[in-house]
């Protein structure tokens, strides 16, 4: 698929398609329902907001939340070799072993919840494929940025194609909302130099510590970065989303871009998860705008750079716990809240059903 | 139970006994675990130190927040003759009756969380006990504080017992949590005060919103009780709590600081909801400091005095989502990620058994 006749032809003509409208109307009549439930006007804060734009997306006077497959997208980075993580390589596949499994955090966070859990090998380093794991590559890894580009565009084309897939496997059950989440050893330096590249932010304002790096090692990541961007010629924001991707980018975290705009397409609100698959999101919003009113935000991890992103993407996530873990899991953590907003606001009794006088105004 | 002797013997001699201590070992266990589950230490953030705090007060390996019993308190108040809410003083009664009918917030976050929800009339005007409500209260509502005090020494002593015995009630079922909510047109005005005596901070500064009052209503409201801090000799922040509560307390506010303490007497951490909990919570800490290991902080309320009582009590709670409604929703809206805490502590792999490699260190 790559060809000499420019970089628009990497992609999939699908990624461009515009997402459908929300509902105006179902939205202003849950806006209306809002304002008849036996309680103070605007008393249930930001969840009367999230019930009214869930009422508006999914096109229904009585919004849901309860079936809400994950999807786990893993990926291996060349840029690892330079130490930019905690951990070795190996945990990568050790850890989407221990996601079929059933051990890892957000194997217990979908168990709990009720959630189906996917895991896709949209990249990682295995040579065979994994029990329980949906392996759907373009090849092992990425490129090592520090020298190279990350990525060709035919492997961009696939990884897009794979998230579009996973999403239209994860549609057979109508969900209502949808999951995603990564893992990949030196996917947060991947997605912070793509988040600089796009922000036009320097290296040591996005770099954080990942997965747990010390002051020094931190320091080391945000240089690998700085080194990278100034080699691939991104040291502004004006560079294209296709050449950093390509540039910089990782696996699983354009196969997140595209089942990102995979879901907005059907219809299906994602809610968005930490660091990672917030610069996804980022990524998604460039390339087809259309898709910005699916992304609810789940949370503002610890990592450095995701307020950064956040505030690129005008977001205010629900939760705020110094997580920093990935896999899908603060998403996960912040479902509940988003089942319970629906359910205040399907099945709260109206002033008139429960014979509540309503506010009197502010008395003399 | 009121005498000349001083206004020590208001209480009931209960309050002062030392709650139990944290279990040390249990909260060293807890900890080693966290250590050694398939993910990086301290990725899952604030709920790590969550399961492990509650580890340690449920003197358990395997901390719980399944049966989590939840009561809500009414009570009225004589101030809300002066307009101090948005609503007229009915509404306690008639939410009183939409709490039983299962068609407030709080009824329906119940019924969702698996919760057994009481609600108790702790001095509501009502003449006549409600279906579904359990009376428990020493007289009609509380005197206007304006003019006198609110609340008799007998009565804040019935009001005590009347919290511990809610708490017996709930402990029938062996809870691994409690949660206390209130309602009563009036209370934000009520708690504001007693929390503006209590940290000797200005009515301005303590006085918020509560359900949804004006500009002009909101300065009415900060006259009032900086005119009764001012009439109670209450204005700066040695006044003792007892008399704080006999001036200007509430009998649903007294009724949950007796069940703060009645639970953590009996080793049941308690998850606290916004403002009107918090000031009792504040004002059960200052009782008896043995309590306040016991206390789990929620959220964080659109409401203006809750920062300052948190702040008080160094209290950082779950949530932040600009809610003030009370009835104990902001509690039960957290208990989901409680829960979670719980069941990533108890059910994720250890490296160990998922054989994943652990932390390599900063690689040079």
């Amino acid at each position: 698929m790559s060809n000499d006749k420019g970089v628009n032809r990497m992609f999939p003509d699908w990624v461009r398609i515009d997402c459908p409208a929300i509902s105006l109307g179902f939205r202003d009549a849950a806006l209306a329902r809002q304002s008849e439930l036996t309680k103070p006007a605007g008393a249930l804060g930001r969840l009367e907001a999230l019930a009214v734009e869930l009422a508006a997306l999914q096109h229904t006077d009585r919004p849901a939340a309860d079936r809400v497959p994950m999807t786990v997208f893993a990926g291996d980075h060349g840029i690892a070799a330079h130490g930019v993580s905690a951990y070795p390589q190996e945990v990568t596949i050790a850890m989407m072993a221990n996601f079929a499994a059933g051990g890892a955090a957000i194997s217990v966070l979908a168990r709990e919840l009720g959630s189906q859990l996917e895991v896709v090998d949209a990249g990682t380093l295995a040579e065979s494929p994994l029990p329980g794991v949906v392996t759907d590559k373009p090849r092992r890894g990425s490129r090592d940025f520090s020298r190279e580009a990350a990525l060709e565009p035919a492997e961009i084309a696939f990884a897009f194609d794979c998230g579009q897939r996973a999403v239209t496997r994860a549609s057979n059950d109508k969900p209502d909302l949808l999951i995603f989440g990564e893992m990949g050893i030196g996917n947060t330096t991947a997605a912070a130099t793509i988040a600089a590249a796009l922000l036009g932010t320097s290296a040591e304002l996005m770099t954080g510590s990942g997965t747990g790096l010390d002051v020094a090692g931190r320091e080391r990541k945000a240089q690998i970065i700085a080194a990278a961007l100034s080699h691939h010629g991104l040291g502004n924001a004006a560079a294209d989303p296709e050449l950093i991707m390509c540039a910089v980018g990782g696996l699983e975290i354009v196969a997140i871009v595209g089942a990102i705009i995979a879901a907005a397409q059907r219809r299906i609100p994602v809610l968005v998860d930490g660091f990672i698959v917030s610069v996804a999101a980022l990524l998604a919003v460039r390339l087809n705008r259309s898709c910005r009113p699916y992304l609810l935000f789940s949370h503002r991890s610890a990592e450095q750079g995701h307020r950064l992103v956040l505030d690129a993407l005008e977001a205010r996530p629900l939760l705020d716990l110094d997580l920093r873990l990935g896999e899908g899991s603060g998403a996960a953590l912040a479902l509940p809240l988003v089942r319970l907003a629906c359910a205040l606001h399907n099945r709260m009794a109206t002033f008139a059903e429960a014979a509540v006088p309503g506010a009197s105004g502010n008395k003399p």
